[in-house]
C-alpha cells in the first residue's frame, strides 16, 4: 500500500524559457531542431521567447512543414506538448529575417527576448533560461553596450559574483579572467579573484550539480606552472597562497597544475571542476575535448541560465547545416540544474 | 631485367645516437623497453650513448634478464642487431644510480652523453639523435646553466634559427614564444619573430617531412583572436601583417585563428602545422590530442634531434611503470627525418 508523499512531488518538468537569439543566425534553426524531437517534452516544458514569425521563416527555409507553432502574448498556464508555444511580445509582428546579416532589428529582437526571459525567471514564471547565440555587432547596432549575454543578464538580475562555467560530460571549466587581452591577464590574477571563483564554483557544484564535497583543480598561470618561480612568480606569490587560503576555508582546492600536463594525463577526470587562469587556457582544452557538446553555464546566479558553446554562425545561417547538439546539451544541463534547485526549494520549504 | 641504380641506394637504416638522459629518472627504462623490441632494428641502427652500468642497473631492476649489452669506447663500424651497443666514455665506470633523486652525478652523466651525441651527428658518425629526459635541477647542480636540451644542443651546433616543434600523427605545433612567463609573452610577439618561425617550420616541413607546399595555420594571441581589436591589438598590429608578409614571400600561411575554435572544429587536420603564440596555447591542445605519443622535434637544426614528450618522472623511476610510447614515437620520427635528409643529400650529390 502506498503512502501519500508528505512533500509535494517536485515539478518534474521544469519550464524553460528558450530565447531564439539573433534571427539572422543559426539560433532559431537549432532551437527548432531540438524542439522537433518531442521526447524533450518528457523532461521539460519549453517556452520559446521571441518572434513566432522568425521561427516560421526558419521552419519554411528548412522545409519543416509539420511544425505547429502557437504565438501567445501572455505566459499560459500549461504548455501543450503537441506544438511549440512562442511568447511573442515584440512590437513588430513580422520582423525582417536577413540570413547571415548583422542588422539593428536582429540585435533589438534578440535582446527583447533575453530581457523577457530573465524577467520570467525572476518572477518564477520560468525555472530557467536557455539562450541561443546573439551577435555582439548586431546588439551594438541596436544600442546595447554589453559585450554579450552574460553581462546583460547578470546586470538585470543584479548579480556581482558569478562565473562562466563550461560544462560537458565529466568536464567543467571555470575561468579567473575572461574576455581580456593576454596582456591584461596577469593583472586579473589576484588571491581574492581566485578565492571568489573557487567559492562560486564550489557552491554551484553543490547546489546545481549535486556534488557534496567537490574537488577543484586550479591551473598555474605560466608554462609548467612557473617551474618553481623560474618561469613567472604568480604561482608562488598569488596562486599557491590562494589555494592555501581556500584549503583553510575547507574548500577542496588543489594545484597549481601545469595546464599542458594536466590535460595530457587526463587528470581532469578526478576533479569535479578545473579553474583556469585565462580564456584560451581553459577553453582550448575544453573545446578540444568536448567538440560540439559543450555548454556555457553561468554559475552563481539566482536564476538558471545555459547556452550552447557556439556563435551565430552567420556563414551557414538558414542552410540546415547547423548541429543542434550543443543546444540540446544546453537544454539538458538547464533541466538538471533547474530540477535540483526546485527540489532544494521544496525541501527547504518543507523543513522547519 | 634490372638496371643497376645510378644513384647509390640510401642508407636504409639511419644510425641514431640515443642518450639515456638522467640516470635516476625513467629515461634508461623507456630506452630499454624500446630497444628490447628487435623489430626497430629493421628501421635503424641504434647506438646508445651513456653509461652501460646505468643501463644494467635499470635492466636488473626491471627484471630484464636477457638483455645483451656491449660497452664500447669508440664508434664501431657496424652495430650488431642481437645486442644493445653502448658508447660509454664517461670516466666513472660505475656511476651511482639513485632512483628518483636529483644528483650532481646524474646531471653530469646525462650531459656528457648529450654532448657526445651532438658531436657524433656533426661528425657524420650518427644520422640523428634521440634524447631521453634530463632534469633541469640535476644539470644545474652539475654546473650547466642551460635550462634544457634544446638550448645546449643548439649552442653546441651554433644554430641561432630553430624552433621546437611538437609532432604527432596529423598534428604539428610550433611556438613563437617558448618557456617565458605569460607576462613576457606579448613582448615576444613581433612580426619578425612570426615570420622567422613560419620560415623555419615551412623549410622543415619540406625537408624533414616531405611536404612540397606546406600549409601553416597561425593562431591569434588574444581570446577570439582579438575579436577585431576589442580584445587586444596584436592581431591587427602584428600578426595579420606578419601573415600578409609571409604570403607575399609565397608562404602558405593562414590566420590568425582563435585558438579555441580552431581546435574545436578540428581545423588542424587541414593544415600541415600550427603556429601557436605561446607555450600553453600550443602544448595544451597538443597534449590533449596526442596523449602519450607526442614527440619534440627541433626544427631548423643542421642535425636531426627528437625527444619524447615527457620528463624524468622521478616519482615512478625504476618501477617498470613508464610508457615507452612517446620514446618509440621519437625514434620513428627521427628515423623518418634522417632518411629524408640522407636521400636528399644523396640526390644532391648525384645531380650536377
Amino acid at each position: 500500500m502506498e503512502t501519500k508523499p508528505t512533500v509535494a512531488a517536485p515539478r518534474m518538468r521544469p519550464r524553460l524559457a528558450i530565447t531564439l537569439g539573433d534571427p539572422n543566425g543559426i539560433g532559431p534553426e537549432v532551437v527548432l531542431k531540438c524542439l522537433s524531437d518531442a521526447r524533450l517534452n518528457k523532461y521539460m516544458q519549453p517556452l520559446v521567447v521571441g518572434s513566432a514569425h522568425v521561427l516560421r521563416v526558419h521552419a519554411n527555409k528548412l522545409g519543416y512543414r509539420d511544425t505547429k507553432l502557437e504565438a501567445v502574448t501572455e505566459v499560459p498556464e500549461t504548455l501543450p506538448a503537441d506544438r511549440i508555444t512562442v511568447l511573442d511580445t515584440y512590437d513588430d509582428r513580422k520582423p525582417w529575417v536577413d540570413f547571415g546579416q548583422v542588422t539593428e532589428t536582429g540585435g533589438r529582437l534578440a535582446m527583447h527576448a533575453v530581457a523577457q526571459a530573465v524577467d520570467l525567471c525572476c518572477a518564477g514564471q520560468a525555472d530557467g533560461m536557455v539562450t541561443a547565440p546573439i551577435s555582439k555587432a548586431a546588439i551594438a547596432k541596436a544600442g546595447f553596450s554589453e559585450p554579450g549575454h552574460t553581462e546583460f543578464i547578470t546586470q538585470r538580475v543584479g548579480s556581482t559574483a558569478h562565473t562562466m562555467m563550461m560544462v560537458a560530460d565529466g568536464l567543467r571549466v571555470g575561468l579567473v579572467t575572461g574576455h581580456v587581452p593576454i596582456w591584461d591577464v596577469p593583472k586579473g590574477i589576484t588571491e581574492a579573484a581566485i578565492l571568489e571563483k573557487v567559492r562560486i564554483i564550489q557552491d554551484s557544484l553543490r547546489t546545481d550539480f549535486g556534488i557534496t564535497r567537490p574537488r577543484i583543480a586550479v591551473l598555474g598561470l605560466n608554462p609548467h606552472a612557473g617551474d618553481g618561480g623560474v618561469l613567472g612568480h604568480e604561482e608562488q606569490d598569488i596562486i599557491i597562497p590562494a589555494i592555501q587560503a581556500a584549503a583553510a576555508q575547507d574548500f577542496l582546492a588543489f594545484g597549481p597544475f601545469p595546464a599542458d600536463g594536466f590535460f595530457a594525463m587526463n587528470s581532469y577526470r578526478v576533479y569535479d571542476a578545473v579553474l583556469a587562469m585565462y580564456h584560451d587556457q581553459g577553453l582550448v582544452p575544453f573545446k578540444t575535448l568536448a567538440f560540439d557538446t559543450g555548454v556555457n553555464f553561468t554559475a552563481g546566479l539566482p536564476i538558471v541560465r545555459t547556452s550552447p558553446d557556439h556563435g551565430t554562425a552567420y556563414d551557414i545561417a538558414g542552410q540546415g547545416k547547423a548541429s543542434p547538439r550543443s543546444m540540446r546539451s544546453a537544454m539538458y544541463v538547464a533541466i538538471d540544474v533547474a530540477r535540483r534547485r526546485l527540489r532544494q526549494a521544496q525541501h527547504q520549504a518543507s523543513t522547519p
